[in-house]
């Protein structure tokens, strides 16, 4: 019996519908408003302001920025819907076929930098883009505690998870790798922070994993995967639409929990220490920064995600048995948070 | 009459002195011990702290910290000298000859992050190449003013154009544009400051601008002063000698006028905003970071020049008519400060 190489079964990627850029743009625009409200309810003293943009070479956005909050030193959360001539290199590298075609990009992002540093700082991304034959979605949600809370790292990733299973038993698996990886200081040897979910190119074409590094594990256990059942744009934009609104349900009741937590100068010292990190990740690595600044983006809107205050401090190293070494030795490791979390 | 082109006329890019790496590493790390003896004086409160290192790929530093002194709120001042198999792509594109071959690659930078908001931010960076059939010298002098002071930055391009011009009277012009044209942050449309000079792969050979912006002011007055007489390895060792010697005579005197200085919240909260564009232009554009980060360099010494408290604001303009406005309209943007300073 022969097989047929199961590639060849799958269709090519499908079109999407023709009110397909409506439909995502007024996604991603819905989202933003209900983290918004989300963010203010819990906060419960500052409300975010609105600054609305064009952008020259086409398209525009709308921030908002929430600054010296109840809960929120300074929020951001951004949509924007943009298009142009030519993609930047950066993307295509990984996406050729979209090279001499205009392209569209729309999407929300986030970023709260909590005051008390009890509560973790959190990023959310999502994003669709068109260009020629191919379009795609991509995005993630990932956690970044300065203080080592096995209970909320569980609760988020269970949450998360709960969102992926809803669409393929496959997703969360490979798509919390692939957070971990990409979510990672090289120079540092460290992850950003305890992860949660990341995908790119999301087109239903075959393998999960269609990032740069085809040796890292999640490459490798989407590999061992095979090609996923066909999934159209529809199955797509739904899968983004649920990971969005698995935000508020993953990350308020963890700010909630800490939110009245007294907290000290070391705390603080150590949360704007860490800080810098974040700075670090999102100006050397982060795909979304480069993208914004290459093509000419809105610089205050993307660079909303930097925190408002930020220590360095050469040669830093916690002292050892002390919560800030558990956040080195355990939090800012890949773990498997929920099938073996570590003991603290 | 024929005329022979001038390039030709030119020998090819000389061998170095066999004890080439040695002298060069021997200037640079006196040139560190110079720095650091001139610093403590200047700072009259702390002294810098050394962490010798070694690379686990070839080579090794000696970096030096002084935190919290009377002058210097940080800084440091790094030597090292590192070799391996292969240069990064960054630096191959600009010298494809260098590629297949091992390189050796030395050099001194520093960065010092005043207390006073007065005083400016000020860095340097010269370095030495040596890949298979090519080598060069690079670097460079700029300064970071917080609050404008004409009269300091005349005096600091003064003392630059005076130890270029003990070399070669096109020096300081083509190398002061190169730093206006290096040191600027295309996402802010800003210069870091108000310069100093800049260049690198300097070979001895042709054309003074050897950058990759060949429509820049640097490459158009490179071109139309044509191929400079020739100048050999020697030549351009003594030159970045004096330019580094030039360090503290170009800086000591502007630390000196303001260290006692009063200045207010006002002053400190600009200043720690300001140095959010020192991150920026670091971590996304500075060839030696990305250098350093791209060749597993030691990660802590590397980012040893980010500031030690750093703020950002989103969507920050200062109010007319003050200095923090005047610093943007004049001083952030390349001037002729010799030539014709600005009326401020």
């Amino acid at each position: 019996m022969v097989k047929t190489p199961i590639r060849e079964t799958k269709p090519a990627n499908s079109a999407p519908p023709s009110d397909s850029r409506q439909r995502v743009s007024a996604l991603f625009k819905g989202l933003q408003d209900e983290i918004c409200q989300g963010l203010e309810a819990l906060d419960g003293q500052e409300k975010f302001q609105e600054d609305s943009w064009q952008r020259e070479d086409g398209g525009g956005g709308r921030s908002r920025v929430l600054k010296g909050g109840g809960v929120f030193e300074q929020g951001g959360v951004n949509f924007s819907e943009v298009w142009g001539k030519d993609l930047p290199p950066s993307i295509l590298v990984q996406r050729p076929e979209a090279a001499g075609h205009g392209f569209y990009a729309t999407g929300t992002s986030m970023v709260l930098h909590p005051r008390n540093p009890l509560i973790p700082t959190v990023h959310l991304n999502y994003r669709y883009f068109e260009a020629g034959p191919v379009w795609w979605f991509g995005g993630g949600i990932d956690l970044t505690p300065y203080y080592p809370q096995v209970e909320d790292v569980v609760h988020f990733h269970q949450t998360l998870k709960d969102a992926c299973d809803r669409h393929n038993p496959n997703y969360y698996n490979v798509f919390k790798h692939w957070c971990d990886e990409y979510f990672y200081l090289k120079h540092r040897k460290e992850t950003r922070g305890v992860g949660g979910i990341f995908f790119d190119y999301q087109d239903g074409q075959g393998q999960l994993y269609r990032g740069p590094d085809a040796n890292g594990s999640a490459a490798q256990l989407s590999q061992s995967l095979g090609d996923q059942e066909s999934r159209g744009w529809e199955e797509l934009f739904t899968f983004a639409k649920d990971c969005g609104q698995a935000f508020l349900p993953a990350y308020a009741p963890i700010a909630e929990r800490h939110k009245n937590t007294e907290w000290s100068d070391r705390h603080r010292d150590f949360q704007l220490y860490r800080r810098g990190r974040y700075v670090e990740f999102n100006l050397i690595y982060d795909r979304g920064t480069i993208f914004g600044l290459q093509t000419n983006g809105r610089t205050e809107s993307i660079l909303m995600s930097l925190p408002p205050l930020v220590r360095w401090e050469y040669s830093y190293n916690p002292e050892p048995n002390t919560p800030e070494a558990q956040l080195y030795d355990i939090f800012l490791k890949p773990q498997d948070w929920l099938g073996n979390p570590p003991s603290v």
